[in-house]
């Protein structure tokens, strides 16, 4: 499989370029008997749409999904489930322009380079549309996660020097930046328009908090969930490193510090994050992933094109100057998708035959 | 597969307990005709073996491999590559008061509530010399990225608050820290054996250089070059978090600053990292992650046993106090081999038809 | 994967119900810059169209394939190819007599056992509009091979006691039974009207015939040519039997017999069907398979319903009174997407580092 | 993977050449908790040893086995399990003489096109020793299977014209065919005989029965339980045919008589084999499959060597004239390990979340 593929159980298979007719994804593996319908993906796919406000593109696409097997009466039926989106919004003619170009900070490069040819509209295969097929996955796999009591929450901690300085998940959905911490949220806003303003972009910290995860769950040695979950997120448009409970700041500790005291009552602290020796503790599994500035600016920079040429070029087009607000749902449905991909691993090796 | 696999083409699996028999792997998509000795190997496995230093555990394991299949005449044959190493200093006695404990910071906990059960002695599976075996076949990686002219080199860059202040990559293997700073060195290793006298660990950062990365490897989407990396870094036990290029730095950066510009003669800056769309660039592929200070200490912490009573538990034993030094050969190991891997599944789908 | 997933680097994931909305399929792994277009897929797709002839089903379907991504200016571009066909003609009444029932050599007993419910409209995922799928993916495989100069061709030998007496492979497409053989093909036809007329079905084989297979293709041990064709051809709806070669005939012979010579020029014989130790020798692959007579039938029979109550079941509908004919294009598919990712595979491991 | 993992979930890899150090399997995904001795598998490696009669070759080795991991204290411990045996009655001088050759029926040839050099030591990777892996995986699979009270039993059905003219499976292990008649055991015997003593070998079709298969087994579309076994059974070597149920007696059949009926009480006939729709009925699963005569024989036969010329070519060394009866055990070990897979595959899947 060339990529396009993720997990072994509950595996999804996205496809579908930026100015293609749709893009879209299978779901195969779900467990029969699952209640779903197609406005439980909608409401999913409404928080990564664009469009949504003045921090995101201004590209309108309703991105209306459809669901097009694997269902019926209600159900999910245990055979693949395929949902698409198509698009509408295209505006190729914006794209013209760079069909020759290696923009800086695209895949036009290297894109070029693989495959000797490239779908040049948009970005084609490697745009952020491509998410839509795993949002849509995602809002199955949450709706499975129901049955564990698992919840996964995806929120901004950080734009540009701009902390959130509480976790307060309640406000999320409340402001444009689905940062955990109102006051936090006007500064991060002021911030990103300022940017966007001169024709750039900013970069971004999210965190997401998985309650409710089963203890076990992540497999020994290479399937370790925090290394599927870090497959997962890395494999995010943007994303340029994670890390789990105290992270990079366990550099600074000492293992008296670092490792969490178990009582009868549970563990004192969580510095590794909710996982020990890559299964899952049951205590929260916590992590953040850093999203870099949006490579699609309009200030100028040195590029070439594809016959060598030195190329001053500007991205044009309708671009996110924060792209993290609308990674959010695609943090929470990838992470969604590797913790239904391991329960299920988990039981077919390790619970069955006991 | 449980999660002892890892690769497609180029495919590890591994086994073996820290106090069973033996340790090792096999090797399954080696190309053939790569010329290959058991020194080869066994110059690797001599890196990762304890007892090299007094940052290290003094636990004596010669760790000496053998080849048990694959190569005939002193080449590989495209057969599978069994390598194993015998287990000798295993003191089995150490571990019997563990037996019925959760000790915290370790995967106990976690073994016994997926499996119900463990094999106690020195962590069973979860112990690091299960990384024997990807040693040995990162080995074989290596000798095989000689053909592209891929050369990987890994080192600690932070011990504690010390930074190393260069990249002298030439005295890597002159210092038992293994960084890339002589005068980082003193202070890294004055400030682990400062920690190991009270019982105690710490913590690192290592950085990893890729030179020589075959343009357009990696595969766009969900196995991206960055995303096979991070599974296969975080999958080595201690590990808490990875960042490519700028890494979190880039939460502060705009587009404009991160985005690496091109001319003809090659990129200005190398934020990214070495990837593009989750592609080879060409430039240099380089990577930190950051190991948690070591789990085994002997400052009593708070833990429970299998009943769920309370105790005060320290880790008997011989420990590395730092374990970064010994996690340099198999983050190199482990990169190897999804440079191969990756290699392989570029050569089968991109490059073949056209 | 649950089982919807088939090839290892030429990915075919296929979706759809009976009298859902559509069925089709995502292809992964393609190579880039093969020369692909609409008619390409559905010349095919003709080729195993319900309500060709009088010996196949009358339902209606049109059966127009629309590729929704993977390819750009009329060439593949290395993403996923995703090929839908809607559903039209689907007369969901007709299937509600049978909600409750399972009808003997129908799947509909181990659909509801294994999931807990079904979609009983025409056999849901079970029916054979599933092969769309296959055969939208095989003609691309096709295309691929036509840079191997891998021809494939399948063709009825047999139909209840009719044989073919020659294998006049340019005759295939000239009759509606797709024999090699015009003789046969009268006596062929007889048989199968004679069985419809009072409701029954007959059994067929049909051989696969594949000239200019690369050498060496196919992978010792598990992923042998032979064992990976018997899987795709084994997962044809209907298909009961497998044999290469001599295939069964081998039993009554001797190893000087079957031993295919070999001289400077060539092979004296073709026993093997074209492989030595799993791997393609170069001579002809050659194999043959039996479908059984459909299951559909208007006799009635003995069966039961969900609540464990007998039942005299006849299914209702329009169906093939031999399903040989158009399983034809359906093997064609399969063998090809096979061929296609074993020399993928090959690629891969065997021939790139020499 | 090179084609030596077999598996999704219960996942062997096997690794060794008939003449290098050793030969075995690593097994990943068994279960926890399943009582494994060594005796447990030697039981069944003892079932294909070389030199059990004077019907198979006189190769003398004993084959002990050992494990080297994922036992503890009797137990498996959900850890990988590699299982070894060393070779010791080599003789690799016998073999010197076909160094340059490509013997007829063979896979020298093959091996030699796809890899640019081969082990030519007794067939190296190609031998049939390399199965010695998978009869060890295979006990344990058998130990799984205990659990679920499912049965296998494979035996020699035909040998040459000889048939076994009754199914009585409880004096298999009581004749060295294998067969499942005593009287047939004795014609079977004598044509061996004589085949051996004219350096010749002989063919012969052997019969797998499943009684106590867990309904719902296997997935439908691609990963069938008789799609699965056939390429489980295609990738033993020597075996050119397989056919599930009235196999290609059905080509005879009319629907009418194949569709097996269904009562209260069960199932009426057992055309199907044992399978519906792909999946597991309830009902015994049953099979044949044919064994080529093997290759192996002392008639001298036309072949050439690797610069062309052509050569009269007898094989040299000590075989089996007739390779069925210790097929047997092998064809017991491939049967256990689809099925543990795919009830593994199901319980991830299909059951969990109801």
């Amino acid at each position: 499989m060339a990529g396009n593929t993720f997990g072994k159980n509950f595996t999804i298979t996205t496809f579908g370029e930026s100015h293609g007719k749709a893009v879209g994804v299978i779901l195969d593996g779900c467990p029969p008997m699952v209640e779903l319908s197609v406005e439980d993906v909608q409401t999913e796919l409404n928080r990564r749409r664009p469009g949504q406000s003045k921090v995101s593109t201004p590209r309108d696409e309703s991105d209306k999904v459809e669901i097009y097997s694997g269902i019926f009466e209600g159900k999910t039926t245990g055979t693949p489930i395929m949902m698409m989106v198509f698009n509408k919004n295209q505006m190729s003619r914006d794209y013209d322009a760079v069909k020759s170009l290696f923009r800086p900070g695209h895949a036009d490069f290297t894109y070029y380079s693989k495959y000797g040819m490239r779908d040049h509209r948009g970005g084609g295969r490697s745009s952020a549309r491509e998410t839509i097929g795993r949002v849509c996955a995602g809002a199955v796999a949450k709706k499975v996660l129901d049955r564990t009591g698992t919840k996964i929450t995806a929120y901004v901690t950080q734009v540009g020097p701009h902390k959130a300085q509480k976790r307060d998940i309640e406000v999320i959905e409340d402001n444009i930046i689905r940062t955990c911490d109102l006051d936090a949220a006007v500064k991060m806003e002021e911030y990103i328009i300022a940017a966007k303003e001169t024709g750039d972009s900013v970069g971004a910290i999210v965190e997401v908090l998985v309650q409710g995860v089963p203890v076990g769950i992540g497999e020994p040695v290479f399937d370790r969930l925090n290394a599927k979950i870090a497959h997962a997120i890395m494999s995010i448009p943007a994303v340029k490193g994670i890390e789990f409970g105290s992270g990079f700041e366990a550099v600074l500790m000492r293992g008296s510090d670092h490792n969490d005291e178990m009582t009868k009552y549970g563990f004192l602290s969580n510095n590794a994050g909710g996982t020990l020796g890559g299964m899952a503790s049951g205590q929260d599994l916590v992590f953040r992933f850093v999203v870099k500035p949006a490579s699609s600016i309009t200030i100028p920079k040195k590029g070439i094109d594809i016959y060598g040429n030195e190329k001053e070029i500007i991205t044009e087009g309708r671009h996110d100057p924060c792209v993290a607000p609308r990674v959010v749902p695609v943090a929470e449905a990838m992470t969604s998708i590797v913790l239904v991909d391991l329960i299920m691993e988990d039981k077919a090796i390790a619970h069955y035959f006991k």
